[in-house]
């Protein structure tokens, strides 16, 4: 199963930033992306890739197709007006929501698909991007084309956090409990260092400042248009909030005390069941969780994560009655955040295969930002001012979620190295935690 | 059955406004509104104030109880410490919310309670009245307890409107299709006159403006504090949209169409099937609807009522793209509106025993803020920076809401006279088409 | 509300039987049960005669029109071909599952009917009768007519039993637990006579029985053809199972131990988390239960009630184990039952306003097989060899529900006198509870 | 994988009967049946045998543990005391439903079971086979070993039935249709014969007969006791109803006519919108349906497959009244069935890879009685007279299943050869239809 055999090295995941990779040459940046999910599912069996946990989630097989899928309908097939296709029941299999380019297979049924197999899905990824490469040198930046084949690659690294985020969600429903990744963990909990002690970055007088996209590099259509917006006084957090700060709220009796809920939210805890984040359960030895690297030890010094926004506004409200020096804490808002994020360097905990968690987060000063877990804010997910979908089926991407849904920020461990930005923004339904989420406190000054 | 004997004359409720109410002695304040609650039953049966018609809306004697039990439980028992009850049981049966406050009978089988009779319901009213009597006239203004008194008396009128909200969906589900009113229809369709042409208020560069309640009178929470916000260019249609622009919309399509849709309005118009406003319905002789006067025809000129956020967004995309002059149009931002709305008199189509119905919008300039139809803003309903909610029970009025909803402004003809401001904020999930909810579209300039 | 006033005396409901009441002229026949429908509820208020409390359940109102439409549709408009109804609406509304006859209005729906009233209901009533007393001494026994008109008063009897049963259900959701009947309880538990000693009425060699109606008097399609059974030899106890043998199946972990269930009973316990009979609580002074009675203490010489056929048969497992001589309990076939009833008279606890409630049965020799509670049989519910249902709509009867349900016989304290017979096959689905359903048990010999 | 590799010629599955399989060695009995799982899954990769595609079906690999489990738990550990397990996590993933064997997997999330592999589960088979056959000589007839080991062949045989109905059922789910055989079909519809004429075998005095199992040969408790039951006078059709006259009953308008349904199942054909049988689908070229062949034309002379129970009853009802030579038609009672079978040899159109789709039944008198589609029967699946259920958890084999049932007779396409017997009584809920289930009608006489 070797579809990278004409890649001599394994693509380095380190070290990368979003703005050298919009420099690279475009074929290169292909290579880089495409091979990259077929790495990640070199340790999975045909089986693992075809099963769907349940219908918020997609199998890898799925991911797989899908993305190649992107190509083949909107560049070779779409703008290049190529008719051949790998196999025309694709088309109708692994469209996803494209409302305007047709029918479509049910979300809740992919994981019925037992065919086509695994291999097959990889033989179509090769025919994909051999179609690719034959074009790939021809494409000029600046280009309508060029853009089109950008936001695929963007569009693929969804995916990949997606299929890691998806097959973790499908092993923690197996009692054998299975790791994704056979790397040993980074290390026993003793050993982990201690998190930095929390503290206040302080934005005394921000006025009006400019957030969203501009200038140069990729960025998806809901991070514009630039604008200005009225920010008041506000501190951030120096960390994200930890396991053990986590722990604390639980035996506070968080989620037994309504009045730290939204009303959904309380709702939510009662009707479901909750008492502890996604993935968590208590044994005789503490807390235990499923991680991608299995069933761990809860290591109180790093950043809690796959919590709600319900249950992250809930710890918020505690935290500012209860937690030192938290008087009036709230999630930050979206324009907070990446105000206070703007000018620091896009690195951090991103997707390494030697890692797949959250590490502790130690650092002096802002700390975090990028990487470790997405930090929910307190913001809607709505349009920026003036923003208009783009046209054509690719701007059904992201417009159409503008409702119900919360934005959150940063990126996490399982985040493609040059996918995140400080103005990326990533959105869920409030109630949902199979995302690698947690969150940062802030406070009005 | 008459609770107002005392009350030679019933309360005028045309041309009052909020500031004059708050002028009002408290216990002049308090008998006008007590009183209308129990005039808005006095048609309706024991039967048709008891049965719940869908878990989302409550028994006219539920609504009749339980506003009476805010004043025992509040202010009698709660800030006077009075330790006599009408009924022990009462406290369980007619709590809504209020988690602080204790257990409470489950919101879904309220219509259940066939006992206590609505007669039982009205000595209870008659009994906390005269309680209250007893000590209206020694609470000073400014105290706390003038101002929780004021709470619920505004909090009854919320109720009051959602009486009238909530039984006009009762007799819509009944074959026989009652009149709540059995006023003559103010006119004939064909004798009615002609709305307004569409036309636009333009705000060229409002740049920072102040949002929010501050000052005098009386306010809920959420419309606070007052703040500064940036608004860019827009413009606000003079009317809101008609049933004849709505039919226009049917008729192109547009709940066929998923262009038009937020994703998840997108699936719920699937899922319930939705072809047209609630309560309308075709008929061969064109489309009726179900109207506190009864089964009536539509009437092209007056606003459209009773649909969804989802519903109202998609028709102004739809707009933007179909509609003479609509080109960029949206919702408006709820700060917009206010900005917009803030000079204008608070007067126009609001609860009146003769109306209950939306009527023409005829007027030149802004028409029809106030009154006819709530309009849905694009804003979702989030704190206002700063915001923190009151200490107590009272605190659960409205911060704990403030998820996956959406703003309205403007009050409806079910809104009592008194009841509404330019800062009000009401909000309810964008799936929601029992209220009386209008649109009035936006563009940017 | 005097529907009876052209009947000096209210009909006397004791002692009748069956055979009398066919010997009775159909005038008063008719009389006499039409009069009682009215006597059930005149304690109620309109509210109570509207709400229905689960879908399983209709309100009192809908059972009085439901049962007067029948002779409207049936007899007036149907055999005797008049045109005029007392409100065309009504074929709608008051239609239960007669799908031959045309569209109906929604069975979970009928609680919403707020309009038409309760004294709309009582006057369609007085029209119904009028216009049937008009037309009734013209009738000949041995014609179809005077067929149809006995089918349609054994059909208005088996809604009286229906409204009692539906209106505790009501009566039970509403936490004042109201009673139905004022009259006094018949006796404090301590002062109850001991229910009768365990003993086994054995029938030691039954062959070839013949079972079913034949000959005289009115039976319902599905107790017919008279046909021949097998029978083998059995036992049948000498009175129903008591409470106090229930709370010891109770005590003993029955409703925790998945041994003695049917596998979908016991899939019902864990789903619907029953542990006790319905309407039992626990308390501090012990087990109460809701009864027409109101909230009483569960007496445990008095007869179980309120248990599902799964329940029954549980217990049944469970005795066979567990209570000294029940060695091989099981539930009585039907056919074995009815053998064994058929030569006992046709008398027991019916219903009875100054009860409502099954008494103990402290007799000799096989004794309560009429009255007090219905008897859950082992015999799901088939058709006998050779039925054929009636021609036209009311073959729709019995015939269809020959699916997924069992039978019980017998009566309970609702059944209204003049209404069972040993041949009475009654049946409802294995996990309904809400019937005055108990068990009787029987042994293999 | 050949976990066959010790055994040089397959095994023969033709031609065998039940009484042979009995006389064989049990070492050569459970090397043919243990075989023959394998043989099954022989073209279906790793993630065909994963997913599961609905709660009532189960996974091909967990057919295959489960079937190893039996023989691990029942003989190695229970029978035999053995205490090393393959897995000790695999008492707890294949245990169905045997309560008293404790904790077990939850049923509707088998399929979420990508580890362990298939490799994994057909070494869990070779290790459990091998320590199977170091016993098995020793085990003497009419000894409990011998009858525990015989019901686990036989368990294992109801197994590989529903392997093969479960992976149609997956397959079907599947847009690309595939084929689960890959042997071309038997013959073009144009090609196959045409069916027998309708014709009726009279038993015209049936009197008082014996059914159930007795004597040698194994059979599952519920077969028994032999018993004596009375018959009526009756016929049975000559052979199975075909895709023919079910086309008739479709175009006669069957599905949208109430009156001849049972009142459950015309709730059943309105709720999920029935219009054919499962797997039927109109196209431009007329009726398809999915196969273990794949997607094939709909044969007018092969037998309905794939109906339930309510539609069987329907049709009969249709067939009275519409079918030539039908009157009075029903479905016979399941003793009707085994008196007519009884001294029929057991041969038919049983388990065989070259076909796996009922065929055209053309002989003359009684043909197709067994094989070819399950039959069924009108009567409701509960206990014979005397019937106890085996002590210990395999007691938990067929008593608790016996409610909301009906019987089928007779085996299918898919039932492995020496597994049917006359006495054999197969049973599913009336709305079930994923199994290979027809119909042969009867008559009174």
């Amino acid at each position: 199963m070797d579809v990278l055999a004409d890649s001599p090295e394994p693509p380095s995941l380190e070290g990368r930033d979003p703005v050298a990779d919009a420099m690279l040459p475009l074929s290169e940046h292909f290579k880089t992306v495409r091979g990259l999910s077929v790495e990640l599912v070199s340790g999975l069996t045909d089986a693992d890739c075809t099963v769907q946990s349940m219908p918020d989630a997609s199998p890898s097989k799925w991911h797989l197709a899908h993305t190649s899928w992107f190509f083949e309908e909107f560049v070779l097939c779409g703008a290049l007006g190529q008719s051949e296709r790998f196999d025309p029941d694709f088309q109708y299999l692994f469209n996803s929501y494209y409302e305007a380019v047709g029918a479509r297979h049910t979300r809740s049924e992919r994981g019925l698909l037992t065919r086509p197999t695994l291999q097959n899905i990889l033989d179509y990824r090769s025919h994909v991007d051999a179609r690719m490469r034959a074009i790939l040198d021809d494409v000029s930046r600046e280009t309508e084309l060029f853009d089109l084949i950008t936001l695929g690659l963007h569009h693929e690294q969804q995916h990949q956090e997606l299929l890691l985020t998806d097959i973790l969600h499908l092993f923690s429903k197996n009692p054998l409990k299975p790791a994704f990744s056979d790397v040993a963990t980074d290390a026993a909990p003793e050993a982990t260092p201690a998190a930095a002690a929390l503290s206040w970055s302080e934005f005394e007088d921000p006025g009006i400042v400019t957030v969203g996209h501009s200038g140069d590099g990729f960025a998806f259509d809901c991070e514009g248009p630039s604008h200005q917006v009225l920010l008041r006084p506000f501190a951030l957090a120096n960390r994200a909030v930890t396991n053990g700060e986590w722990i604390r709220f639980i035996e506070a009796g968080g989620y037994q005390s309504p009045r730290y809920w939204l009303s959904d939210g309380w709702a939510c805890v009662q009707e479901r069941g909750w008492t502890a984040p996604l993935y968590w359960e208590k044994t005789d030895q503490g807390w235990f969780s499923m991680t991608l690297q299995g069933w761990q030890p809860v290591d109180p010094a790093r950043p809690v994560c796959h919590v709600s926004h319900y249950e992250a506004d809930a710890f918020a409200s505690w935290a500012s009655e209860h937690l030192d020096g938290c008087d009036r804490a709230r999630l930050p808002l979206e324009t907070e955040w990446e105000y206070a994020a703007r000018d620091n360097s896009v690195a951090g905990n991103l997707l390494d295969r030697a890692s797949l968690r959250p590490k502790v987060q130690t650092g002096a000063g802002l700390t975090g930002l990028f990487g470790d877990v997405w930090e929910w804010t307190a913001s809607p997910f709505t349009p920026y001012p003036g923003f208009r979908p783009a046209d054509g089926a690719v701007g059904e991407y992201n417009g159409k979620f503008m409702s119900g849904q919360r934005v959150l920020r940063g990126g996490a461990c399982t985040t493609p190295q040059g996918h995140i930005r400080p103005t990326y923004r990533n959105f869920f339904h409030p109630d949902k935690r199979w995302q690698f989420s947690g969150l940062r406190l802030a406070r009005d000054l």
